[in-house]
């Protein structure tokens, strides 16, 4: 295949994309024959090109570089500058793929990657039709980063955009959440574990609790992110995403064919929040000044970049209900937020717990099943033992998880489901649409002002409302 | 109370019983004024007596003996030289706990413990009823060991005398397998642990297994282990109830009233296996001249006491099936052997195998439950994880247990109980009726020669039968 990267000398090509492709390449991973342009604006040679990559994949590559190889994998690297706005780019990028279509012996097999600003989308695809690049004998692909629109209508006008020039079938949305090795593996480890099958039983769960908590602020991208907001920039998406994951797994098994429509099933079923009631079920917060590991931080609005009046939520946090038989009354609680106490993506089950005879039972606490996503990669059980003596109970923690060393990046895997042509965990548009279509009402109560913005101080747990919207179901936050 | 122990001399009362009454004496859950009365055949004093109490509580206590009340507890001590089969024994036997009770304001409850010879157990029974012991005002209990016959017949019998001075309510047939910690804390467990609870769902268990082995050989038992053999040793009583308490956990879940009840439920339930059909799910063996830990020892033929052309099984394994529609289809596999490689006694539930897409669940091993009752108390579960990087699984145990230092022990536990008037943890006559009803027919077909006794190396696992019984399922043995 032919690997035509716009966005070649970005951030993400640099930390992320060639990393990936050269693990996937130590590995055996790649096409016998395949080739990789990068295109961008600058002016480059292919030689600094190469050094380029070289470099990166010597600061960020998770196995270290091996000479004997080295260069057999440079040399398929290719640099073009590129215009997006004229059409000789297309027409001479057209003739560099063919010419090393025809000359390495690869099939018209055509993999782009878009990982440019979203102004420049809709062009590119458009013009990739437009000359031609799209009229290859063998398959075609466009793996898009986010964002995916700012809303319902600017989602809908981009996938309409798009698929002048690609199928659905032929789009790849970035989620990286769902490259992560622990989504990845864990409908495999629980067909492998039946036990593991028979927790995940509705009738035992008491709620889900999904949280993703970042230590940064806003960092150099105050430009973007005050504009998106968590909402936009981690919900949307992200949380979303995790939702219809972890509520995939119904009592019945499943195989990763059905893994899509399920997970369509469930964005389905979420329960809509109208803006008048958003204040009931959904907690908005903004980090002020305070200290993370005992050094200071700004508050947001003091952020290079921010408004100082910015009205933008940094923290989200909301009480989900979705329509399925599966889940009735089952509570799914989400939040995520910048410049939190601890960098940690997780989903916790918590099952029920039995209050009778309460007497005996002294000390115990509800068990939980919980799935570390981030940084760690594990699976821990939190179940009540008896003290050796006595009839007290304490929670002990069990640790089912692997040695995660060296486990592949997001990337990695989710570059090689995309060579492979799996979409399994990519996000498919109704899933999108549907997530943009749950977010608007809340959007809306944003832009009206039903929805107060708590400030929590850096290094904290977040707002305390965030509390209170548990505690109202009797839960807590673990 | 009055604890009234016959066979205060021998070396139950030694071991167990002395040691026992300590430590719960340590825990301050003995009554606040209480008597032990030791009757033996032997002329002794008190002193003297209570001497050999206190050597023992050296020699067999789990805690060390305490100085600060070390006297206080001997000073409850009497002892009384008894013969069984005069009358005056009885009179003066009531006259000495009447004295008791009245100096130390002891109520009248009276705790029988009858720790001699099987042949000892009518008379005196009889005895007590017929000289006004069993005429008290309090309650009146009879704690009595195994054997509890030798077949169905002489069970009745035994029973019927003892009905005669006590009622069911009164009886404490002791089985110290259901004293063992684990046994005893198993329900508190699977109440604490709703997770715990899910897995002992029969739709995921494939199949049950009940193991216990002893390193040892027939030591200095020859005289009753020679006529017994394992199938009356341990299997009727030991093992059958085994059998009850793991087959307990319905999924409903159990209140302490309830057990006795559901085990008499279960072993109704236990598909008899005519004579004729016992080689189809029986094995029976005896251990030949082998190695223990590298230290040779001697066939049971050639064991002292034993006859040198013995038929007794020292091994016993069978595969039984439950006609309770919990356990439609689902084996349980029992083993217990003298001589094995190990020492251990475990209820293993091994769950059903996910097969589909085995490409993807290389290196898959079944799911596992392991209830280990002794040496150690613990609770381990077996679970597939993937390996770092790569697909393959491999199985992984995970350890519940808690640690498991200075557990009281079984006969702590059930003295207790039995000292409360709580019978869960005590074989009730159904129970035991049932069991040897179920033994019969195997014990004829040991009489009519129609089950081959295979012989087995010491330090083995036993007769390679026993495996081909498990392998005709496609299992095999934890």
């Amino acid at each position: 295949m032919t690997f035509i990267l716009f966005g070649a000398t970005g951030d993400l090509a640099k930390r992320k994309l060639f990393p990936a492709l050269y693990n996937l390449y130590l590995d055996d991973k790649l096409p016998a024959s395949f080739s990789i342009i990068g295109l961008g604006r600058k002016y480059s040679s292919d030689e600094d090109f190469q050094a380029k990559v070289e470099k990166a994949l010597r600061a960020y590559s998770r196995r270290s570089v091996q000479l004997s190889n080295l260069q057999e994998f440079l040399a398929k690297f290719r640099y073009f500058t590129f215009d997006a706005t004229i059409k000789e780019s297309y027409t001479q990028l057209l003739e560099l793929v063919e010419t090393q279509e025809n000359e390495l012996g690869i099939p018209q097999n055509r993999l782009f990657y878009l990982s440019v600003a979203p102004s420049l989308v809709d062009v590119i695809t458009t013009s990739l039709h437009s000359n031609g690049l799209d009229q290859n004998r063998g398959w075609k692909r466009l793996i898009i980063e986010k964002p995916f629109g700012s809303n319902v209508e600017t989602a809908r006008q981009l996938n309409h955009k798009l698929r002048k020039t690609f199928s659905e079938d032929e789009i790849y949305r970035i989620d990286h959440y769902l490259g992560k090795p622990m989504v990845q593996s864990l409908n495999t480890l629980i067909l492998a574990n039946p036990v593991l099958d028979s927790l995940l039983d509705q009738k035992l769960i008491s709620n889900v609790q999904i949280t993703a908590s970042e230590i940064v602020g806003v960092e150099t991208r105050a430009d973007y992110y005050d504009k998106a907001g968590a909402i936009r920039d981690m919900v949307q998406n992200h949380l979303l995403q995790l939702v219809m994951t972890a509520a995939l797994y119904l009592p019945e098994n499943l195989t990763d064919n059905k893994t899509r429509a399920k997970k369509t099933e469930i964005i389905e079923s979420l329960r809509p929040i109208p803006k008048e009631e958003a204040h009931l079920h959904v907690v908005r917060g903004q980090y002020e000044a305070g200290e993370i590991h005992d050094t200071p931080v700004i508050g947001y609005k003091e952020e290079p970049g921010v408004d100082a009046s910015s009205q933008n939520d940094t923290y989200f946090a909301a009480r989900l209900a979705i329509d399925h038989p599966a889940w009735e009354g089952i509570p799914f609680y989400i939040r995520t937020g910048k410049r939190m106490n601890k960098k940690s993506t997780q989903i916790v089950v918590e099952f029920k717990h039995k209050m009778v005879d309460s007497t005996k039972l002294q000390g115990t606490s509800p068990n939980l099943l919980v799935l570390e996503i981030s940084p760690n990669e594990s699976i821990s059980l939190r179940v009540n033992l008896k003290e050796a003596s006595g009839n007290q109970f304490k929670p002990v923690w069990i640790n089912f998880s692997t040695n995660s060393e060296n486990q592949p990046e997001a990337y990695e895997l989710l570059l090689f489901d995309a060579i492979l042509g799996d979409p399994t965990f990519f996000a498919h548009w109704r899933e999108v649409e549907l997530s943009w279509e749950w977010i608007e009402p809340l959007l809306n109560a944003y832009q009206e002002n039903l929805l107060p913005l708590h400030p929590y101080r850096a290094g904290s747990t977040g707002p305390e409302a965030a509390e209170g919207l548990l505690q109202e179901d009797q839960h807590k936050w673990w």
